[in-house]
């Protein structure tokens, strides 16, 4: 693993680009404090899994990026549980700013750029258990830094209960920090996970959000950005300012919330009986997943701008999955439950 | 099927928008003898299509667009020899230009467009036939009006002596028309479909061609647009002008061309045993098709921008695909020679 530059090296500012606010400054060593907190919450959940998971084991691979930084992808195949997973941690740096982040932040211009993540989707075989992905990441260029991520859950087969759950374990987290954050970033993530072409969310949603630096008012820029702009209303709350370390230490917490708002789901259907009718519906929902991935998601995008390791990017993608032209389930099977019940943002932690 | 709007509704010029060049008008019944050309291609494809298989039937599905205009999805699933085929028309209009077209013909502002084509990718079940897709397609506004389409092959085990023949019935129909089409389609075609973040073809190409109105010097405005630069030389030559009615006869010969390119292929290998190997391996390989398709293709942008029907944007999308991480073939072996031999672009029609 190359380290990452020394803070010394890099710009904070530069004559000819003044930052048009005055952006609190990250600490002198937010670089190593946020890439040792990735790589841990990274250790943390594959011990986790492979304890679970009782037979398979990450293969790690660790590359280097020849225009600075690198990372250490892992990766499960053919587990009891996981049919394919991967847990992937990187850390890149570069003069060269990607486009997809000089369309959102001009002011980072002409500065380099450092960003750094921890990123995991995992697809279980058994199809009770939902598909559920994580990321969190970190980025600074010059005046300019932030955190964003989030945990998203993709079901198959699922109960309301198993559901609440999962958004249960989330807000817990985000209220421990923000009685804002999780009704806020509950909803960015409805908005954001959601495939328009098929006028679908991707699944039952989690939390998201991005662009978090402690300004006032960043909690709700992501609405309305990215998914059906009739979802929730316009109205805008206030937030406080917050400092670098309260949102570092938020990211890192969410994080820690993946573990006890998903392994009770796995343990609960792990030994579930399924056919292969469960069978070929996952298969052909996981299409959703690619369709997602390859098409609006900006984590794969970031990545295939800025020469990312493909396989790694990619390495989300499942296993196996199926397209199917014209497929609707029949009215009244679990298959039509997920579209009329689960496939419907709603206010789950409070049911 | 709903008509297409008359000729005389259509604003050939704005006020506003001077085109920049004075383009030569197509005929006034041009929107009826391009889309019945394409509708009379599909025929003709599935007609022969379902002769081969000798088993599976094309079902159609007729859709309309709220906002002007619909099309014909043809789908056959689960034949002897096609796993999966798609032979799409659609013709569409509308007042609001998607933005993938302004970018490259701003003089197009203001104007209503209008598009059609014809669309088809064939998942044969046998992995010694290779996967092929066909486009063709007509769009016009206001002022601009252009043809576009191609064919290309994407086989997993083939011969050189197949690739050839592929080629060269390309090349014949191109030599027809004019001598310097082929050598120009074919590069263009080998530029497009070219997927970056694998450094790799999609397949050994064809010919492939967008923008064509006969103004002189297009024939080589693809070149470098979006494969890899150092392909090809940058030397340009020069194009006699050409009418719209000779473009147009271009592209329905061009058409015309794919069956006796295909067929021979599909003949050759309809019958040849295969194993788990082989099917695996072109599961996996599909999966580039699924990637180029998401993520560079103009036709899957244009169709998902302008509120196409999904399902027949979609059909081109294999029905079983696997991903493999950090997947490689052993040297030496047929799965190696596709990489080291067909994804290298090379002048097959003169070998």
């Amino acid at each position: 693993m190359t380290l990452s530059p020394a803070k010394a090296v890099r710009p904070t500012s530069s004559p000819e680009v003044a930052p048009p606010k005055a952006h609190p400054l990250p600490p002198s060593d937010s670089r190593e404090r946020v890439s040792s907190a990735f790589k841990g919450l990274q250790d943390r959940i594959c011990q986790k899994l492979e304890a679970v998971d009782g037979g398979g084991k990450f293969q790690q691979d660790a590359w280097k990026r020849p225009e600075g930084g690198g990372g250490r992808s892992r990766v499960m195949k053919e587990g009891n549980i996981l049919e394919q997973g991967g847990v992937g941690f990187s850390e890149v740096w570069g003069d060269k700013l990607p486009p997809s982040i000089l369309v959102k932040r001009p002011e980072a211009e002409g500065h380099q750029f450092y960003a750094t993540g921890t990123s995991m989707v995992l697809h279980p075989r058994n199809p009770y258990i939902p598909t559920v992905h994580l990321n969190y990441r970190y980025f600074e260029a010059g005046p300019v830094w932030w955190f964003g991520g989030g945990i998203d859950l993709t079901p198959y087969y699922i109960t309301e209960a198993d559901v609440t759950h999962f958004h249960k374990t989330l807000k817990e987290t985000c209220d421990r920090h923000n009685s804002q954050y999780y009704p806020n970033f509950k909803r960015w993530c409805d908005e954001y996970f959601y495939l328009k072409h098929r006028d679908e969310p991707r699944g039952v949603g989690g939390i998201f959000f991005d662009y978090q630096n402690g300004q006032r008012g960043e909690l709700y820029r992501g609405h309305n950005q990215d998914g059906p702009a009739a979802l929730y209303s316009k109205e805008a709350g206030t937030a406080p300012k917050r400092s670098w370390e309260e949102i570092f230490q938020f990211a890192i917490d969410c994080g820690d919330a993946f573990l006890p708002s998903y392994i009770p789901i796995v343990e609960k259907y792990a030994d579930k009986p399924y056919g292969q009718r469960e069978r070929d519906f996952q298969l052909y929902r996981r299409g959703r997943y690619v369709e997602f991935n390859l098409v609006f998601d900006r984590g794969t995008l970031f990545g295939l701008q800025t020469n990312g390791r493909t396989e790694s990017i990619l390495m989300s993608l499942p296993p196996m999955v199926r397209w199917e032209y014209s497929y609707a389930p029949e009215p009244g099977t679990p298959e039509a439950k997920l579209y009329d019940v689960f496939l419907k943002p709603q206010d789950w932690a409070n049911k």
